[in-house]
């Protein structure tokens, strides 16, 4: 059996305020539209197609993936948003799922759970529903036994319909020959003017299909993000599902309501993540780490027993046994190894940075490769920018830089040298080398004798 | 009509146990009783008197706005604070209202939906009431249909009395004229010894005038702070109401419970807030900004497309599409423009920054001004304080300061400028001149040979 | 009355899927079973013997304090582990607690409540039992009037008994004497084998002994702590009760839900703690201090009226009136004096800071002794460290540093001594001196006028 699924993707989402279409807002660092896409690809469908509208190139180019797109260039309702993927899927075998970009909550799980129901029941329309607390203003499931009778809108619902708790939330999964078939006896002759998803439904039973309705476990999976308020709603949840894993998977965090971590962050057991960090894009972090307080990493991968406090490391890579921050900064490609030391108000950029070697205050390394137990001294700098160019520094093993040292690149530090600290090199440095660029340091004896204010 | 307000703020508040009077504890940085006038402010009444007591010079200096004040130089109840205004307000026509100086949250919606509705409905005495889920040691609103007939303390309550969920907030609207004549009559026999307003409240009623209460929408506004754990509540209240507008506005706020922002901040659309971000004071924040995580900003004003990361910013302005931090500090009039870069661990302080211009790491520039395409190297200092004065540095465009120099002020380093990397100046420099300071680098080679330790 | 204590340290915890042992989790920074031990000894219990299993060692080297332990080789249930502690307190007369070492929330107030209502109601072994919303999965409290009949495990309750409420803390209080002999009498025929505690209580009715529950107030305090998510949720509570507690004894706490203090932390009245800061360890915190946001300190004095603002403090001492930050660090042994200022970018490490001085930016202090007015500039660096051996820097009182100074320790900078920008010392300063170490300035004129890019 062929399974697709059919992304609503067009809307523009005037309610978000924004310039940025509905579904690529993003939710713990990735677009609405991605999650349900990744969502998706995790589980059992085999086809995916967008449906594009509003913003569609920008939408395009975020889910560079294995789905299709199709355009649909005026929004006539749910119904004929789907219609727009007919010339893909008409005619074919198989289940079809659709499902709104803007419910990024929806897990992989639930979806094989529909799909698996509707086939396993020989539904040929069947609606992902959800009890509740509060239904007003939803679409009721309307049961008898079973099946599904209706679903009735709010609006025109009767005062016993509107005690229904179970609603519908704008997920289905259909028989795909027959969704295609009576999509286009759905008309929108209503007060929008617009063709319902909802309304192929009533056609569907009409012609005496069984229509059934699978209801969710945890209806907070289905929220929809409408607005802000909503999407930062839909952040909490989000955040709490993905930190309860990390838990349950054996990662303590201090605080959960206030650690922010991507789906896509893999980290190891016995990992403690303090509070006020954010760990955003796809990140692999080891065992026995301590990540934060208030840290920020993205895109980064830790080896284990690394500690990386109050400190920035972004498209970065470090080993094990090292020890960062507070306030150190690494990005773009900055390559830490092992038992290293990186310490407070450090930047590391684009640079190799061996193993059991220092950098504990004050430097910065840019565009450099550096050795194995070396020593940074306190305010050391890699000059790599002359105003027009960038220029590599090479600092081999054991090497002791000077603090307030200024390497100025292109420049070679070979093995076992000694840079003077205060020295503003520009030659290259043999092995066993001390290097020094400084003056002599002169007293000037009672000078200040006579200065009141010293 | 002539509407006033009379804002009760003489209490001095034992159970904060503080030095500090209890209207004036801050809440999302600025004073109780400063919300409370600025909430009149906004809505339409013309006078407001303010009754001073405890700190009553201190309360003067916070509200240097257009408040009258009246001194209770002895604390003898609500009802003896409300006569203080009388030599100001007695034989006036109109209405005025009572509200507690420690009530920051009721909003000017609800403050002229109450005097609205006591004045079409030609009501004498009006009492904002709230229904609560758990009315315990509250008074109680006793209403015959529409009118009050009066309100019972818990403790005087019948058991049926008691079942009453409405109850009194201690925000009133009165007849003005009424309301001091029948002040006169209330009296402290009882045994505090007090003049309670709640009081006056009977006398109307055997005056035969009409009294009614307004129920708020939203009892949460009515808290009364009158300990530091109501103070956190009321924080986290206002936090709430403030960044849910900012979210419907257009404004992304990640987490909405861990992000602070105080009343006087504007923020444009699509501006993304991320957690763990204080923003107090007066604030005005464009379009298109990314701010945090972890940031402090207070008194800035911050254009449009500019990202500020783990930084902290006071009472200072950054144009627009300007990247800041992480670990960036600005203040005291730092004035920064377009296009500009600002690193890690760089400060600015009473300093223009030209457009255009960078200092992307590790440096510190005070009391300059510092032109367009200026880029200020990493470890370059404006040496601005000599141990008695602080001078002035001037850096003209297109100015290449190298890594590690300091500029000892007063200086200026003219257009189209290089300064050697490592070197100290302390003598202006000339259009297109190469400055340098420094001495040459000596290699001894062989000289670490037999040191085993390195 | 003798009171002992057994507390049940041995399990290993499998669901925290770790390689530490359950009870040597940290909560606000603390081992659990620390926790426990620590409410215990504020109370009234003499004798404390710990039950360790797995990773005895470590729990023991964790508890180095008035407690004796006795080893459970083998983890055969609650009632062996108890018995373990049979050699060191049969045949005594008095009380006996056992309390598990995974429940640090019990407060010593509960534990002494607890003793007191089994020693005055002549209990011979009392319960301590907690009133849950949802019971299901805990062993119920079955009562006769006051007195209680048995406790029934879920799984055995009848349809009537599930519906009480009252459950099973898994804390109790008996006679010693007839625990131990009792003890003796408990079976592992069940299908898990193990020997369970809950036997003990049957036993003491076949006997006809008083067995009574003492009901607590708080059902919260009792979360056992089996998994990481509960783990979290302890860290909550707690968090909210040190807080909640601090905040009645007049500290401001903006966001208590975003401020993690220890239990071992002091703090005096007018202090106010932004979000975002953590306090672990053993600390004291004066008076009217601003501490946070994002603030770090572990094991600290601070004294009155001091300011730290997105700083990290470890193991050190601050005096009163001083500001610190934002971006400070002061780790091993730093001691700052009064009314100093240590601005961003600042390090400073095993040193004494002297009153009234001053280190605004990017410097580094370590190891060093500095007096009194010194003013420390810019960039300014002790270079502590030869590549082989830490080396000591002491500055004198009214000692001007100025930026990028390096000053090579071993060093003395005597007292009124000023050291010009961009020197590098290795020799001492005598008393007035001004030391300087720099090439003259050399301005090539035009050098730059042909380069394009500048």
């Amino acid at each position: 059996m062929k399974r697709n699924a059919i992304i609503l993707a067009a809307g523009k989402g005037t309610r978000m305020k924004s310039k940025l279409y509905k579904v690529l807002h993003p939710v713990l660092g990735k677009p609405m539209v991605e999650h349900v896409v990744d969502n998706l690809d995790r589980g059992n469908v085999e086809e995916k197609i967008v449906v594009v509208g509003h913003g569609a190139d920008e939408v395009k180019s975020v889910l560079e993936k294995s789905v299709k797109f199709t355009l649909q260039s005026e929004q006539l309702g749910t119904g004929h948003a789907v219609m727009m993927a007919e010339d893909l899927l008409k005619n074919q075998d198989g289940t079809t799922v659709v499902i709104c970009g803007d419910t990024p909550l929806i897990t992989t799980e639930t979806i094989d759970k529909l799909i698996n129901f509707h086939e396993q029941n020989e539904s040929k329309a069947t609606i992902l529903s959800a009890n509740m607390d509060d239904p007003t203003g939803y679409g009721r499931i309307i049961r008898d036994n079973q099946e599904v009778m209706k679903i009735v809108e709010h609006k025109d619902a009767t005062e016993k319909e509107r005690q229904v708790s179970e609603i519908n939330t704008g997920t289905y999964c259909f028989d795909n020959k027959l969704l295609f078939k009576y999509l286009n006896n759905i008309s929108n002759e209503n007060k929008q003017g617009e063709y319902y998803l909802t309304d192929v439904i009533e056609i569907f039973k009409k012609n005496r299909h069984k229509v059934l309705a699978y209801l969710i476990d945890d209806a907070s999976e289905t929220i929809g993000v409408n607005d802000r308020v909503s999407l930062a709603r839909a952040e909490e949840l989000l955040k709490k599902r993905i930190n309860n894993q990390l838990m349950v998977n054996g990662v303590s965090i201090i605080d959960p309501n206030n650690t922010y971590i991507s789906c896509d962050t893999e980290i190891e057991t016995d990992t403690i993540i303090y509070p006020g960090t954010t760990i955003l894009g796809k990140n692999k972090i080891g065992s026995d780490c301590i990540i934060g307080p208030n840290t920020h990493l993205e895109n980064v991968e830790i080896g284990n027993s690394t500690t990386i406090k109050q400190s920035v490391i972004t498209d970065s890579i470090v080993g094990n046994h090292t020890n960062v921050g507070p306030f150190a900064h690494f990005r773009k490609d900055a390559k830490i190894g092992n038992n290293g030391r990186i310490g407070n108000f450090v930047e590391i950029k684009n640079t190799t940075f061996g193993n059991n070697s220092s950098a504990a205050h004050l430097a910065y390394m840019g565009d450099a490769s550096i050795g194995e137990h070396v020593n940074m001294g306190c305010g050391a700098i890699t000059v790599n920018y002359d105003g027009t160019e960038k220029h590599k520094t090479v600092i081999g093993d054991h090497v002791f830089i000077g603090c307030n040292a200024n390497l100025i690149a292109p420049i070679e530090i070979d093995d076992h040298s000694v840079i003077a600290a205060g020295s503003t090199l520009n030659q290259n440095v043999p092995k066993y080398t001390l290097a020094i660029a400084r003056s002599r340091q002169i007293n000037k004896e009672g000078y200040v004798k006579n200065s009141k204010n010293m």
